[in-house]
């Protein structure tokens, strides 16, 4: 930065490596939780149960499009149930055949996905249980709606959005320190 | 990378160092709207501003206290306000003083901070609307509610929590790169 004139100076030799083994741009440390890990395929299927649970509980109620955010809420779970089960399909993939996930691009791209998916899911359950609460216990009119139902698609959304930030926070970490 | 013994290879020479200019830790990148330079204060005080209105605009309604996501909004309002009060006059004392603001326990408080601010306004804003959105599209009784109000104050949290997040993804990318 501010040097005056150029020095040599003796530095550690890198261990001696096989290119094919180790490609250009894998050298991430192996986290759990990360793309391509058993903890990894954990959290999607987490995250794809939870949402999907959460869709059901909210579609089986038959009052659900009167509201705008009960129709958001389930439009968001479709979005992560599907974002979830392609990432599950290709952790299992790469589990599989031992491949590792983890270069640039991949991760750059996961983060961002996972980012839009988390914000989507948590403002969907937020503003359902901003309604939820509004109908529980503001209004107290719990015996002219399923409330049970909607209450527990709420928390099972927010449970998915609590499975979703380690995956999005893991990423943008490896993305940042990669 | 793939020498097979140690070798010298040459480096710039470090710069002539004063400990007590440049003490350890302080090796992050300076990127416009980090802590302690000129953007990261505009991001402070346009979080303030757009919390402020959004609290005070809020707090101007009579009946905001009927409603819990109201409630919840104002208190994530002056939670965020008090926080980026807090953080704007360190920042103008890291300008008028030219001190590096980027240690690591404090990249790493900033960032925590700014997580929890950032997900508390997110999710009082993301209720507010869908309270605001069920009153004013779903049941159409805005003639009885404030509705404007409620609208321009969620839309003032969002604004604010917008011009939060940068700030937040800023102190992570430097907390996880440095």
């Amino acid at each position: 930065m501010f040097a005056s004139s150029p020095a040599v100076h003796p530095v550690e030799a890198p261990p001696p490596t096989d290119p094919v083994e180790q490609p250009r741009g894998v050298r991430m440390k192996d986290l759990p939780g990360m793309p391509g890990t058993l903890g990894g395929l954990g959290l999607r299927l987490a995250q794809f149960v939870f949402a999907g649970i959460a869709l059901s509980v909210m579609a089986s109620t038959d009052d659900f499009p009167s509201v705008t955010s009960f129709c958001f809420l389930v439009a968001a779970a479709i979005l992560q149930c599907m974002w979830c089960f392609s990432l599950a399909i290709l952790d299992i993939y790469a589990l599989l055949v031992k491949r590792c996930l983890r270069n640039r691009w991949a991760v750059c791209l996961f983060s961002v996905g996972d980012g839009i998916t988390a914000a989507l899911t948590f403002s969907a359950a937020c503003a359902s249980s901003g309604i939820t609460v509004l109908i529980d216990n503001d209004l107290d009119i719990c015996s002219e709606n399923h409330c049970a139902s909607f209450e527990s698609a709420t928390a099972m959304a927010f449970l998915s959005w609590f499975a979703l930030s380690p995956s999005f926070l893991l990423n943008f970490w490896s993305m940042a320190s990669g």
